[in-house]
C-alpha cells in the first residue's frame, strides 16, 4: 500500500458518505489537533463528526477498507495522550454524538449518546430527581464516552464506584465497522459474556462507543464534610478504618493532603483559605453525603466528635454551610492551578496499596531530592481507593527533569506494589512504564485481546499497548 | 488424533506430574460427575485437585499437550450445568486450592484461593472486622471461584453490587497454562486493560481462576427488615422510589413476591408463617443495613410509617429482633423447599426491566396457561436489581412439559427487553436460547473473545457458546 492514494481516497469516500460531518485540511480546527496532555498538536487526514451511531460506523468502515487509522475522540481532555491523533489518521470526534435519549425512573438508568458533556449528564439526572454519581474536575468538557473508554474515577470513587459501575449497557463499533447494541438497563445480567467490560477502560483503542446506558443514584439530601488536621499517617489510617465503620456507606470522599501540598494549597494559591488555625502534619478532607437532613449533619458530627476524643484527630473544621463545603474541597482542587504558583512541574496519578502511601511518599521525596537537588514533591489524592497524586517540580527550572523524575516515581510504584496509573489511563505518555508494574504474562494477554477485537490494527494504534 | 492412545496417555502423564491430586475410573467421586443442575452425571477421564496455583498450570499444560478438554469445578453448586464434566475431559477441581492468604485492613481487602467456600470468606472477613457483601442460598457449599466465574450476584447486589464489583486482583490459568497473576488491591487501577474482566461471570470457559483479592466492606452495625403487603405493582414501584431516596444507600435487599407464590411459601412450606394478618395483591421485603444500632432502627420505623402515611404500603410487620428478620427471609427463601411441596417443577432465572415486571407476569401466567392447561407460574425476586425468579409447574404431572415452558418464558423475557439469565449464568442448559436476548452481533464478538483466549477449544468446551 504507497501512503498517497489511499489517503485521498478515504477524505473523498468520507466526504461522499458522510457529507458535512467531514473536515479536512485547515478547516480542521485546532482544539481537535491534541488533548489536555503535554503533547505537540498534529493534524490527522481527516476530521469526522458523525451525529448518530450509524455514521460512526459508516466512518469506520471506510476507514478500514482504506487500510487508515482511526483515532476516536470525545471531550480531550485526558491527560495522557489517549485521543491526539497520530500520523496519517483520521479522528473520530464524537462531539455531535450528543444528547440524551431516555431516562427510565423504574429502573433507574438513563440512555445517552456518547459525545455528552458529563456536566449535562449530571444536570439532566438532577432534573429527573436522580444523582449521576461520576465527578470530576473536567465535567464541563469531558464526554461521557470519553469516561467510559478511561474509566474515569474522580471524587466518590469509594462510595459509587468507577465509571465500570456506572455502566449497565453499551453500544461500539467494533474495527471492522460492526455496530454492537446492548443497551441493556438490569444490574444484573449474566447471558454470556459481558463484552461491553472490554470497552471500559481500554481507551479507544478496542473500538468506538456510540452509546451508554448509566446507573442512576438517589440524590443525595445532604453533603456533610469537615476538614481535619492529624498527628501522623497512623492517624490517617486510623480515622479512615473510623469512617468507614462510623459513616458506613454515607462516606463519600476521604482526600488526604501532605504538609507540602498544603502549604502552597492554601498560602498561595488565589481564593483557597486554611480552615485550620495550625500546621499539621496530615490533613484529611472527609465528606459524607446523607439522606437526611434532619439527622446525618448531626450524625456527622456525633461521629466527627468521637475521633478527636480518640485521639485520632487533632484539630477540624466543620462545614456548616455549602459554602463551607465548597471551600474545603477548594483546598483539595487547588491542585489544577499550581502551574500558575510554581510553574513548570510533573503531575502524577498512581496507585498503592492504603497503608504503603507515607511509606512511598518519605521514599520517593528523598530519592528524588538526592538523585535531583533541589526537586520538590507534593503529594495528595484519594487515599481510601489507593489513589495518589504527585506534583513534582526544580523551582525556577524552565527545563523539568520529567524522564528522570518519571523514573523515580514509577520505580518506587513498582517496588511498594503499586500501579502507574490510578484513574488518567496510558495513552502514549505512560506506555514506557507500563511494563513495570503489569507482568509480561499480562502485557501479552492485553496484546491478545487487542489482536482479537482489532486484528489489523488501526483502531487507535500505538496507544496503551505498541 | 486418536482418543484411545492420548487419553490413557493425559492420565498417566497427570499423574506422574501430580500424583495424588490426581485420580481416576471408579476413585473418581460421584458428587464430581455432576452439578447441581438436572443434568445426569458424566464420570471424566480424571480429576485433578491441585493444592497450588502451579499445579492448576501444570494439570492445563498436560491437558493441552494431549488435547484434552479441561472442566474446572468450584463447589458444584451451578444450576446451568455450567461445572458438569463433558465427554472425554478431565476434571480440574478447585477443592483442595483453599484458604485465606491475607486480610490488609488498611486497604480492606482479602487474598483468598479460589476453591475457598464462600462461608469461610464471609467468616474470615467477620473476624477481621469486615464484612463480606456477596451471600447467596448455597454459601456453605459454593466457592469463590465458582461465585467469580458466574459473577454471582445474590440478595443484596442493590447495595453492593455482583460479585464483578467485589473483585479487586486476579489470578488465572490460560487455555496454555500461563499463569497470569494481578493480585491488585487499589479501587482504582487503570494500567492498561482490566484484562481480569474477562474471566468474571465467563463460567469457566476462558481459563481457570486461581487466587482472588476480594474488596471487603464494613461490617453494618444492624439489620432492619419490613414486610409490607401493597395494593398494586404502581404501589410496588412507589415503594422502590421511596426506599432509594428515603434510605439510600442503607437500602441492602428489596424483594418482591407474587401472591400465588406467597400463598405456598406461607402455607406449605414447613416453618415458614405468614407475618400479616391479611392477604395482599404483593408482598415486599425490605432490607437496611445501619450504621449505627441507636439511630437507624427508629429512622427505618419512621420511612417506614411515612411510607404507610402515603398510601403506598397497606400493612407492615416490622422485625424486631434478628429472629424476626430471619423469619422475613423464611419467606423468600421458601423457594428452595418448593419440590418437596409442588413437585417436579421449571425454575427460572430471568431479567427484566424494573418497571415491565408486573406486565411480564400477567401475560407470562396467562400464556402458560392458555397453552398448557392448569400450568401454574409463581413469581418472586430481587426487582430492584431487575431480576424475577420464576417457578412454574403442572399440578400433580411427574413429566413437567419443561421445553414448551422454557420457549414461553424466554421468548416473553425477548418481547420485554429483558435477558434469560440474570445471575444463574448459561451453561449448558440456557444456551439453546441465549439468541434471543443477545444479538447476532454480540454472539459473534463472544465467539471472537472465545477464540482469543481459548483457540483450540479446550477449555470447559460447549459450555455458554457452541
Amino acid at each position: 500500500m504507497t501512503a498517497v492514494v489511499p489517503r485521498r481516497g478515504v477524505v473523498a469516500a468520507l466526504q461522499a458518505a458522510l457529507g458535512t460531518a467531514v473536515l479536512s485540511g485547515p478547516d480542521i480546527p485546532a482544539r481537535n489537533e491534541k488533548d489536555w496532555s503535554t503533547l505537540p498538536p498534529l493534524r490527522p487526514l481527516a476530521l469526522v463528526r458523525p451525529s448518530n451511531p450509524e455514521g460512526v460506523a459508516q466512518a469506520m468502515r471506510i476507514c478500514v477498507e482504506h487500510g487508515i487509522a482511526v483515532v476516536p475522540q470525545g471531550g480531550l481532555t485526558g491527560l495522557a495522550g489517549g485521543a491526539r491523533p497520530v500520523e496519517g489518521s483520521v479522528v473520530l470526534s464524537l462531539e455531535q454524538l450528543v444528547g440524551v435519549e431516555e431516562i427510565d425512573i423504574h429502573s433507574a438508568t438513563m440512555t445517552v449518546r456518547a459525545g455528552t458533556p458529563l456536566e449535562v449528564v449530571q444536570r439532566a439526572a438532577d432534573d429527573a430527581g436522580f444523582f449521576f454519581a461520576l465527578d470530576l474536575g473536567a465535567r464541563g468538557s469531558c464526554s461521557v464516552g470519553g469516561n467510559l473508554s478511561t474509566n474515569a474515577g474522580g471524587n466518590r470513587v469509594i462510595r459509587y464506584g468507577m465509571m465500570r459501575e456506572l455502566v449497565l449497557g453499551l453500544e461500539a463499533v467494533l474495527s471492522d465497522g460492526t455496530l454492537v447494541t446492548s443497551l441493556n438497563k438490569m444490574l444484573k445480567n449474566n447471558a454470556g459474556y459481558d463484552w461491553k467490560q472490554l470497552f471500559i477502560g481500554s481507551e479507544g483503542t478496542l473500538g468506538v462507543v456510540t452509546r451508554i446506558v448509566l446507573r442512576l443514584h438517589p440524590k443525595p439530601a445532604c453533603t456533610m464534610a469537615a476538614l481535619c488536621g492529624l498527628a501522623d499517617y497512623d492517624a490517617v489510617l486510623a480515622l479512615l478504618g473510623g469512617a468507614r465503620r462510623g459513616l458506613g456507606p454515607m462516606l463519600s470522599a476521604f482526600e488526604v493532603m501532605w504538609p507540602d501540598y498544603w502549604e502552597i494549597a492554601t498560602r498561595r494559591v488565589k481564593n483557597v483559605r486554611d480552615p485550620l488555625s495550625s500546621a499539621h502534619p496530615f490533613y484529611v478532607l472527609v465528606e459524607a453525603q446523607g439522606s437526611s437532613e434532619e439527622d446525618d449533619p448531626e450524625r456527622f458530627q456525633t461521629w466527627l466528635e468521637r475521633q478527636a476524643e480518640a485521639s485520632i484527630i487533632t484539630d477540624a473544621a466543620v462545614a456548616r454551610s455549602v459554602a463551607d463545603v465548597q471551600a474545603f474541597w477548594a483546598t483539595r482542587d487547588a491542585a489544577a492551578e499550581f502551574r500558575q504558583v510554581v510553574g513548570p512541574h510533573s503531575s502524577f496519578d498512581i496507585g498503592l496499596p492504603v497503608g504503603s502511601m507515607d511509606a512511598y511518599a518519605i521514599e520517593c521525596r528523598a530519592t528524588l531530592v538526592s538523585q535531583i537537588p533541589g526537586c520538590r514533591a507534593l503529594f495528595y489524592g484519594h487515599i481510601a481507593d489507593g489513589n495518589m497524586h504527585i506534583i513534582t517540580f526544580v523551582p525556577d527550572a524552565e527545563e523539568q527533569p520529567h524522564a528522570k523524575i518519571d523514573d523515580v516515581v514509577y520505580r518506587l510504584v513498582q517496588k511498594h506494589g503499586g500501579t502507574i496509573s490510578a484513574e488518567h489511563g496510558i495513552g502514549l505518555l505512560k506506555k514506557p512504564y507500563l511494563e513495570l508494574t503489569r507482568t509480561p504474562a499480562e502485557l501479552a494477554l492485553m496484546q491478545r485481546i487487542k489482536k482479537a477485537l482489532d486484528p489489523v490494527g488501526l483502531v487507535n494504534p500505538g496507544k496503551v499497548l505498541d
